[in-house]
């Protein structure tokens, strides 16, 4: 095959897969086959104008039948073991019957092929289950981007039938909060005396930590990992309790030996059933999309008037004068917008 | 003195307050006038459109003599004795001759007269010191308004040559996040023995804090706060490292009897140290300040359109929309947006 006929043969391929309407692709997805529900996050994530009219026509009559699965959020720094405790968990989700969706988001990274190949990989055995569905990280640098793609993705993850998303993410810079804030329950993968300094968990997620899990607890580190739970237990206590009334909880397992992970699974359950109970699981879901409302709103009009020409440029400007203290940032952001209302560049 | 005449009188007092020229209270102000700093901050707080002119001439006077005292926000729920506190605390630095200003925030409180004599009546000593200064909350519901009013507060009392400032706030609500994003130093005040439940404390709050203090370490409670001091930094040592490198410390001490005080002063010098030397001192107060830029900008922008006719409506019927599943948040938003912008109501 020369490279000529080659190209020509990806980009026909591509076009078909654009040409696909959203109404089949609601067919095919609602009926739960997984390769409508890769193609309708592939146009999700496309940035072609047609594609988004497209997929956006797809989110909207996706979103009724949207709702019903539990969204977990899985954090823990590289090292810690996020993906064979993913694979452990989720191996032990279907083999109860469930379908499980795995979205990974990771606002840093470069997307290509290799990534998807990548979580394949680091997953082997759950990607093969019939019931699973894994998908990394939407592209983009932009963490507003790939939030409201992320949030998206699991609306057509539920609408095809998947009852468990697990949103996997790595614990060191903003995606963990952007994660939780989309997200029931948020668990938190540590290991034991690994030390303050290798833990390397940015401060303030722990106490986000609805479930904190000791992973690697086997062999010569059992032990440790069941005092080092211990200790965490003591230490969430001194955490003042949750607006939700849940204590959060401490678990140890092992991804490796397959031990544990039951609990894990039992806590969570536990847990959707006490916050369904008092009402709080459905009232944090309205606050999560209207507060996604509120900021999405803000930053759309920002940007509105960023995209408008020398509007970048004026930021700065003004940045600078604020680090050199010679106005505050509160008369800096009035004279800037008086400025652009003026010059009637809005 | 009749109705009549008492009425002239005061309007007479106030309209001269308010003719000050923002260069002759400038220089009262620098002089270290508490006076004309009361008199600053009471113009800042004015809603009339002169006295804006006015106070944000002062502000811009008094930026480049800003910025060189240490700002320390102190929280802790109603009961943990926050105000005796203060005032131990306070009269310890003016015994080592430093200048204190204290300023308390509240956004739920209604202010009034009352809410000034019931500061100084709570911090009667140090409210009789010359050296300090003591102000409540400026008014209004407005996170935001009150927010520019306490930092700008701030700058005027660093301009006035108040060395430390403490940022009083009660632990339970949106401002103590708030607070903490205007200090350098965030100081927990907490009781032994009261239980997750009494504590109160938002969550998120304890892994905010700089130095934990357990208070009220007197008499029956002495050993039951030293214990719980040994849990606490049992818990914080847990707690992952913090940007600035610096593990949050934990103490005891009683307002009343006096004790450990000069510990907590210590311990914030040590802070200090450790910050300015690894340069995260500065860097912090920089970004807070490009983050208030950002923030304020957004704010700015979202009311030019939340203020224009029908907006507030239209946002109503779309989280109403939202609520009930009919379209995502960032539909919403982008709809709304455009609907905006077509109607040319910008």
């Amino acid at each position: 095959m020369n490279e000529k006929y080659k190209k020509d043969w990806v980009n026909k391929r591509k076009a078909r897969k654009q040409n696909l309407e959203p109404d089949d692709l609601f067919t095919a997805l609602i009926s739960g086959d997984r390769s409508a529900l890769s193609s309708s996050i592939t146009l999700l994530e496309s940035t072609l104008d047609a594609d988004q009219v497209k997929s956006r026509a797809l989110v909207e009559k996706s979103l009724p039948h949207s709702g019903k699965a539990i969204r977990i959020g899985v954090t823990g720094v590289p090292g810690v073991g996020k993906s064979t405790f993913i694979e452990a968990f989720g191996l032990y989700l279907i083999s109860l019957g469930k379908k499980l969706a795995v979205l990974a988001v990771d606002p840093s990274s470069e997307e290509g092929e290799g990534s998807i190949l990548g979580d394949k990989t680091r997953m082997h055995n759950l990607s093969q289950a019939e019931n699973a569905f894994i998908r990394p990280s939407p592209s983009g640098k932009n963490l507003g981007g790939v939030t409201r793609k992320t949030r998206e993705s699991i609306l057509l993850c539920e609408a095809a039938g998947f009852d468990v998303i697990l949103i996997e993410t790595v614990g060191v810079g903003q995606s963990e909060t952007m994660v939780h804030s989309m997200v029931d329950f948020f668990l938190l993968l540590m290991l034991a005396g690994a030390g303050d300094e290798l833990q390397g968990i940015k401060r303030g997620i722990m106490e986000l930590a609805d479930l904190l899990v000791i992973n690697k607890a086997d062999g010569d580190n059992l032990k440790k990992s069941e005092m080092a739970a211990r200790e965490y237990k003591n230490a969430m206590h001194l955490f003042p309790a949750n607006a939700n009334e849940w204590i959060p909880k401490t678990a140890v397992c092992s991804s490796l030996e397959n031990t544990n992970i039951d609990t894990i699974w039992k806590e969570i359950q536990s847990f959707q059933n006490h916050t369904k109970v008092n009402g709080w699981f459905d009232k944090k879901r309205k606050s999560q999309d209207l507060r996604w409302f509120n900021e999405s709103l803000k930053e759309i009009i920002l940007h509105h008037y960023l995209d408008q020409k020398g509007a970048k440029a004026s930021v700065q400007e003004f940045e600078q004068k604020i680090i050199d203290q010679e106005i505050t940032p509160f008369e800096a952001a009035e004279i800037l917008f008086k400025k652009w209302v003026n010059d009637k560049s809005v």
